[in-house]
């Protein structure tokens, strides 16, 4: 069994790589959506053109990034779904109502601020960490049984 | 042809009143969440006995929610999702989500603060709306073909 | 058995009325697009507010009559696709891909001079009819077994 | 994260060519319908018989080239749908409306003035490009987050 | 709880009348195709116009009576498949895997020197009846628990 | 918003009377397995012919309790599942597994000395209640968001 | 693109070779029921134990034989279904039936004798074929675009 | 043909070993939960917090499981559900039915003892075994044609 894993949300910190890191040696195969945030507001004009109107400019990066935010959540068994500090980061919520729709199992990764205010998406989960080691550690062990420590 | 409607989102303010007697005399049945925040929170525990971590108190409660919910976006031909102006409102953008991933016709209502932060969820919808009257416009539009004014 | 049957296609002749007129007595129910042309056009910006850029014009439009359009086909058992003799109609062949893709009974209906730009379209459907009255009397058929004549 | 790209529509000009020769190098598998016209319209009757009557001649070959089509269309992350300057092209249509039933990715190509006949097109679309150039760059961004130029 | 049954298969004998005689009272709308053996031969070209070549002239009536035979197994609780003691009767074997891929219940309804040739449509059925009335009984005991006798 | 609910498992108390009767007043339509035990055991050999191997016995009656089942649970919106004291009730876990699938919301209601056995289907489920009363509770909330007391 | 084709329907005759050699060197794979006659009859009670009543003798090798049958034509892109001029060859009919609820593409492959009863399952085709090597050319075609002669 | 399958039920024997060593040389993939009763009862607080509530403690290890039983039955072609001689083993018949309702092959292995109170199991397999040597058995046959002996 290998797994395939979507790491959705904050792009701020460094919990991608923690956790991508930490799964070296597991038959993981990982994705993301694209994380460098000026391109992924800006694709879609910076290609297909300029618009005067904010809200079309966004449009049209939102709706070139949803090429690959759909496809990594619809091909994964996993996905992860990351809440940081700041931000309203309703993207975030909108991935795991898309994954759980679909039937993907879902781990929830946030501090205990936002517990209340999450708790119909965690209600969706298989399970809510608090760290990105402990999203290694429920990957390890799905795929290989072994428990930390 | 008539239309179901979930009314997803916000509970703070008149939105839903102003969409469902606006709509009146339209073939549309309205399904919405329960908005009375205090039993929402609290059903979980009030019926299946109390929780001492909050955390499960919220898991009670929302999974609870959750059979309305889930049956309302599933049974629904549009999903009309509302951001207010405070609050994080993930449940909002989960439903959007939800909704998306089972290819309901989607329609936001949020005011223009909110464009940026909402633009993955705008780009899934078919309108984004301002005003709850906007909404009873698509939908007188939608079932009878005829426009305001 | 009953059926319902959308009516996909042409607005500028009388093919709709032959055929709901025909097919009275019959236990159909008959959806369509919004057939007044303006207001189909405008639609979207006459709800939304308007766009100077005729390409976002036309775009709100369309995502609003798609509510329509996507709950017409879904909903239906049997889809009448019309071509007329002038204009693109790339909308009707659109819908026929949308049905066929549904699993849905496609009747075509069209005249002899599109038969070959038409064929991918026809090889989709269970029927290719050239009068409206001819796609009644499928319908009769199909519900009662009677033969015309 | 690799793609699979189905190309769909006009076959008159090097518009596939210029897409999968801009895409090497990107981990893109590309399928096409027959682009042979000759042989894509005789290929039922010369395999499966002569019909003398034109409209079970484009049936045979139309019913062939399906399996290659909707194969191609099914397995597709994306479908890239090009409408060119003449001809009906209501096989495109068709095509497009089969992918946005089966919630896959669109991207359109096409000139400026179709921008209204196809409204109904683009809005199933997640992109609408008027150069194989652009198509490439979306499909570069969307699996390696780099922008042109 | 009411039930859906769909009577395909042998149009020659009167089990369809016994079936639904002797279900009378129980809460079950049934549906059949078209068994007046000349019409459904026929109603391709009698609507839709002659065909010189008998093979054309079968399909698009196969097609016509395909509108009533798959919306009626598509909408069906139970399937009741009868083989005869004569013909070949491949529309009813085909009808049975067309409901066993969408998970119908099957009930098969033949004579016994047909049990080695109908071994893989009877594995697919949940009931193997030899008469009309054992069907009726079925029917009965699953609308309301009681059992003949 | 009304509901349909299947009321899967234990068939020697009275808990499914305590359900139905106290739901009375709410838009709930219950279904349930025939509760006749002798009935549910030899529906098969009684209708279609006795069986001389017990095995054989048994599956005639299981299929043909199956299409009850099956209809049942596949149009519920709530599945309640409920283990008693005594027995295997291996078709109840059976059945909660099937509503699990399909994405339907489970209730399971059980004494506490079957926590830790059933700990993979109360997983799968929304709420896990002690007494029928508490089910009438939810089903009421979440039909009318009032909540006991 | 490559093509997972499976064989189904006669034993008897070298259909499967013809059409397996011809098509070497295309990108296919191909799958096929288990065709030793006396092994497929009687693979249920040498593996699982012996049955007195040859109708469950039948029901326990039909069964196993279902794991291949089934997973051959889900998996499959093209199903070929064979009729040879004797026996009732009810499988191969019911394979088609479960093939077309799929949505897989059909080809036929029978003499002209039986066209009038396969007019219903040709119906559902996208090619009937007379020969084996009339299939291999239309598998050739749908991969490279290339006709014969 | 290759097989993917998977083993679901009791942990208590080398049923699993059977199999997996009796299937050597044949192109099957093997899947299994986790077979280590500790790590598996443990694994939720073992890596996500400890859990006072001896019901929470078994939830979050359930939920976690089920990243990998759901993963390991939706991707498998064959499951086999064992049941041993003790314990409840009500995940083993919730697995079946999950089996059940996604339309996956389904090989049972038990003692005779259990053939009533597995009735409801047994009528959704397409084999009952009493022995791992059984089920391998059915395994080569699926896959070369070959019978034992």
């Amino acid at each position: 069994m290998g797994l395939r894993v979507y790491l959705s949300g904050e792009i701020h910190t460094d919990w991608r790589e923690r956790i991508t890191e930490g799964a070296q040696g597991l038959d993981i195969s990982f994705d993301s959506p694209v994380t460098d945030h000026a391109a992924s507001d800006d694709c879609g004009v910076a290609i297909l053109g300029a618009e005067p109107d904010k809200f079309w400019h966004d449009r049209k990066g939102a709706m070139v990034n949803a090429i690959r935010t759909r496809k990594g959540i619809e091909e994964a068994d996993v996905v992860v779904v990351r809440f940081g500090e700041q931000y309203k980061q309703w993207n975030a919520a909108f991935d795991a109502g898309y994954a759980a729709a679909l039937g993907k199992s879902i781990v929830t990764l946030h501090p205990p601020e936002h517990d209340h205010a999450l708790k119909e998406v965690d209600a969706a989960a298989l399970a809510m960490a608090r760290t990105p080691e402990q999203v290694v550690a429920i990957l390890r062990y799905v795929l290989t049984g072994t428990l930390p420590g």
